[in-house]
């Protein structure tokens, strides 16, 4: 089956649901499954629909423009997307989400094409070879950063990549590199965020004697692990873990938190709003 | 804000939602949540609306009776309902699923009316009186089980009970009884269903030696702990823990499931289709 | 069965096991449940036993003292325990953890006697009532806090009091309150600590956008919300909820979290070491 | 360090600690982590000591041996282990299971040794090549699974396997080939056993209407789905998902349970007694 999606944000109004419905109805489309929430009128609307589309005549870019007429009505932020996004991975040499991410893309667990994966170390070339993934090798040479983000820039554009994961990729991005990719890079932060923020997270963790450790995937942005929050999720540690312990236990939710932020996001399931996401189910 | 929901459930075709929705923006309610999922053309279609219906003209009622023209076209199953529910407390002797459910009324988690609390033995009488809920000693008299089950019916429909909540209640209800309230009496079996159905199931789950043990809040029907499952939970236990320790472990899994199960079915947030739930979120 | 229960804590030296395990030998103990756990040699030894004292000829304070020749070889920290202890209940106006421990402890899941509950409001005296136990309302009058707290501790004195456990009571304790009760005083702060100290910290996570919501018991110290953690959980949260539904949801997992602090405490699970709970399991 | 392990299991007596603890430090080794637990005289005593071994003279097979007197007088079940295992993996065409634990061991999460991965199928080749593990398929060829199997053991056998973990195998083992393995094939179910024992168990759990599924790695014993259970876990469905995302959320729990029970085994912290485990931790 192939669908089409529509992501809403605008402030709420009555009959904004009718009018979306109409016009899905009247260019054929059958709605198979609809979210939509706001907290009543003059509050924020969010809606996501995900639409049958193979009786639709229009393409999806077609369908983008007629929908403007709508929008002028509601003050809508809006669009229809569809077919997969083209997704590069950043890494440097820890392995454990690269392969996780890897396999549920060929397992299409992960709906997301992968032209390219770059690093700044020339470790996990394997596993790219192993996953049949083109491979390029960029290494921060002579201390020069920005000269090797232009490089990973370029690379980029020239694959057409619409959004970047940070696989425990263990460079800061630049608020530059960064503003070309507004809310389409996912970085994963090995604590639950807010708390324990930048380097070291678990020693920062296993110092202050939590008894539940976590991973947060989030959008990068320009201020550091500050980035609208797409999913966390937490672990339990005792006494006897030492901070190596952390580090294994952490691995498995740091796998688990970025695979879900890159589906949410591959499926368009996502709306930024006020800093914060909007995650559809 | 008053709000009106609406459930429906349906063969997925194409133009319900347009439908549906030109009936609530011409009745002049503004939706502020809506759920829809199907698997496509000729599957079933599922949908949930909530309504500001401070705007609405028509009661809930006459909705109900207005709607029946969109019923027609698109063989629906749907009801439209309002306010609160009146809720019945059925109860033994374990305190910890009853304190839980009226702390949580009265805090307005969970929005419903409780008018009684009916019990085969005397016991949490005091806990009825703490919450101010009329309470009804109906033991079991001469093990006539028959006239007891009667003269619960008889309370419940003098206080015109929507529902009824089994909070470890230590008694199987009879077919003929369940048949009074079907899929509107919700039990709590201790649990993770479909193992270790019937007789202490902590003491199966001990000498099966599981690492989860659960719990099952569901619909009690005819086919004892069958019934369509609503909400389920588990919580870890190993080789220190006594069957004692099941006990107290699981009580806390019992209360959670169990008032999420209360909390789903008072918001009218659940659809029972083939002998299963579907649980809006 | 009666039992006593051993704690220690010394430099990691090879014999401490025998030696130890000999004393509880030549007294008639036997050992029914031991932790022990260290780094190895000239790291941190921690170690608990629970022993069956019956066929124990010495009282657990002769024990204590019989103990001093093993002490003064090993440099240890170490208690014998055995008994409930008594613990009072500060509580102001939310009634969901005072309702939970206090059934967990009437059904024996947390084995403490609890000879008075104090408040600075009077309104859960009914609860207290509920469960036979004294209510003392000690209210913060003409802005004094000073004079309550001393009445507070008068209270407690004249009641034995071992421990203190905080019931969502709404009021910062002075340090040198919690000096008379250094590691004594359990507080229940609805955030996964160190994210969110302070005021109103399900606010600050509604604004923060996280994807998980938590809830940390700690022993109170005078540097607020950062005393040893004794236990966390967390429960996921989504674009849906509304602040108010923050305050449901922690509810449920503030209950959770400090009943197991209060029972690990009661049970004499804990090892404070360099500002950090050991717990034992 | 180096590190020696001591299981032991017994019927509770007084005195076995000492005498253990006795031995141990005439042998001069310094336990750094020790668990023990009976329910009291006369039930069943376990115990696992972790004992740093760099003083000690003995070799790991002279302790068992010199051992022999302590266990005469307890009617003791012991051993005393060291270094790592050697593992075996048999595999079909799913791969979710076997990148994770290959990633496992290569990080040292996981400390076994992997001389050889045996399958039925050519698929998954390339990942044993990825991680630089000899890979052997070997086809049921005419329906003739008793020779196969016989291949199985002989490859087992030549490369010296302590134990066997079958990775999503597709094949149920004859009871013939368990008991060359008893207790040391482990194998991972996708259900919360005993709940959906045998054929399609994500398809049983749709149709059922959980709202949990599970998976569950076990010692596979000659009765099918029935052997002790080392770990389990579960994740939450909901009425949106179809039995292809069971199978996808279910692939992350399997992946959990199966390590955990992997690294449980390989560091000796599992006791079988009555067909149940006990798994220290």
């Amino acid at each position: 089956m192939s669908s089409i999606k529509l992501l809403i944000s605008c402030p709420d109004r009555k009959g904004i649901v009718l009018e979306v419905t109409k016009f899905i109805f009247e260019n054929e489309g059958n709605i198979i499954d609809s979210q939509q929430h706001s907290l009543g009128l003059d509050s924020r609307f969010f809606m996501r629909l995900e639409i049958d589309s193979q009786q639709m005549k229009k393409s999806c870019a077609q369908l983008q423009e007629d929908f403007k007429s709508i929008r002028a009505k509601f003050s809508m932020d809006y669009k229809f997307v569809t077919g997969n996004k083209r997704m590069a991975i950043l890494v440097s040499k820890y392995d454990h989400c690269l392969y996780d991410i890897l396999q549920k893309i060929k397992a299409k667990v992960i709906k997301v094409d992968v032209p390219i994966i770059v690093s700044n170390h020339p470790d996990l070339e394997h596993i790219a070879e192993n996953f049949n993934i083109p491979f390029k090798y960029l290494p921060i040479v002579d201390g020069n950063k920005e000269k090797q983000e232009q490089q990973i820039l370029d690379e980029l554009k020239k694959h057409d990549i619409d959004f970047v994961a940070m696989a425990r990729y263990m460079q800061i991005l630049s608020a530059d590199f960064i503003n070309h990719y507004e809310y389409k890079i996912i970085n994963v932060h090995h604590s639950f965020l807010p708390s324990f923020k930048g380097a070291n997270p678990y020693k920062q963790a296993y110092e202050k004697g939590v008894k539940v450790i976590g991973a947060t995937a989030h959008y990068a942005t320009a201020d550091l692990d500050m980035g609208p929050i797409i999913s966390q999720d937490i672990a339990a540690v005792n006494y006897k873990h030492s901070l190596e312990d952390y580090k294994t236990i952490g691995a498995d939710i740091e796998k688990v938190v970025f695979a879900k932020a890159i589906k949410a996001h591959a499926d368009d399931k996502i709306i930024i709003y006020n800093n914060k996401t909007n995650v559809f189910n």
